[in-house]
């Protein structure tokens, strides 16, 4: 499943040279080990089973090429080397849903156009919790914003009444969101006592948790809860460890 | 064109009963006439030719049913009555695109994958001025970051070497952004003489509001720099006019 070429995992910052672009035509992809969208983009990818190349970039000390692929700085940006004039996407959402189009293997969103539309409009939603999880780590907000944000997708589940929001199998909704629900351990270190996951209020998607922890998808790109945190303490100490599973 | 069968064109507040939904099982568009993001929805209806009902919305004093229509209370929301359960669709770029996907006359987005992302990443980098536009008018930030954001559009319409994003007529692009480009004059109102639309640093751009302003599509649903004016007066007095239209 596994199917990323991937670059020595080490993350390139100012200073670096310009990565050789390979000649094997493959699709390659700007992110970050650590970055939750950049991560969507990975899931995407080996969802289809696409070969692709990873760059990885420091985003305290960007490398100074970064602007020929990513014009506002970010990740993910996924470079089309069979394209002509080789461009880049950007955007998390739009990458997804270029690649679920261009890729018809594996579709993870629907083909209806209201289902699709539904399905996007319950990402679009999902930027509550995405807000709640960054105001609850740097401004110390309170979690309850958290979770209020979450029950929109527990009410959803429910009332779609499959195991995963894609139906018998991860979908576009599913991949969109796992990132921070893979998070939810940084979430509980940073809020202490405050933290209570609540298995009865949130009885669906946790049973959603529990699956896609088990997706060969998901563990395919995959950071323990300790690799998080150790994550998340060097960023906060201002020296984000971007290599800590470069050498794995 | 306008084929928008119009309620009175009055918004509904808190306490008006709930609209009957009629039996002819056309589109049912929850707006309001001066939200930039509900435009968006009139005028790809509008493009597409497509008959609708309005129920215009009084945004500070929303009426009790909305929540029914649009779970996070905002414009616009798009109800399909001839879809199981009634359902409503939220967010006007979800909405302008379920609405190509579903109507295929007039095609506003390329039906190319790649082409289609880069549409969507623009309007996605548009929020860089919607942002601007509104730091503007509530916090009185400088004009310059408006500018810095038009910028990348004048580099995009002038590398497409079209009249419009969309080619030679307009397309998606055009008629996302047009909202807050027909808003113009309310930002030279708010910043005054700071104010000053460099026709030749924005030459293409120029052209383009030029050739939109007499877009039929665009011509639809019109408000002239006097009536938006007008609203943002009142809005900012705290006795937001939204029946400003009404009477018309």
């Amino acid at each position: 499943m596994l199917k990323a070429i991937m670059s020595s995992g080490f993350h390139l910052a100012k200073g670096s040279p310009k990565p050789t672009l390979p000649e094997d035509g493959l699709l390659r992809l700007f992110s970050m080990r650590f970055c939750p969208y950049a991560q969507r983009a990975h899931l995407v990818l080996n969802a289809k089973n696409i070969k692709y190349h990873t760059v990885y970039i420091n985003l305290t000390e960007k490398p100074e090429w970064l602007v020929d692929y990513s014009a506002l700085l970010k990740v993910p940006a996924l470079q089309l080397p069979g394209e002509k004039g080789q461009p880049s996407l950007i955007e998390s959402l739009v990458i997804a849903e270029y690649l679920d189009e261009k890729y018809p293997q594996n579709p993870l969103l629907p083909k209806d156009p209201l289902k699709k539309a539904q399905d996007k409009i319950l990402v679009e939603c999902f930027s509550g919790i995405t807000g709640a999880f960054m105001k609850i780590l740097t401004q110390n907000a309170n979690i309850e914003e958290f979770w209020v944000a979450l029950d929109i997708f527990e009410q959803e589940i429910t009332k779609r009444g499959t195991p995963y929001f894609g139906g018998d199998k991860p979908g576009f909704v599913d991949y969109m969101i796992w990132p921070w629900l893979e998070r939810l351990p940084v979430l509980e270190f940073a809020t202490k006592e405050s933290y209570s996951f609540d298995e009865k209020r949130f009885a669906n998607v946790s049973k959603l948790i529990k699956l896609l922890k088990e997706d060969a998808v998901v563990k395919s790109f995959y950071a323990t809860p300790e690799q998080h945190l150790e994550f998340w303490r060097t960023r906060k100490a201002g020296k984000a460890n971007y290599d800590l599973l470069a050498s794995l």
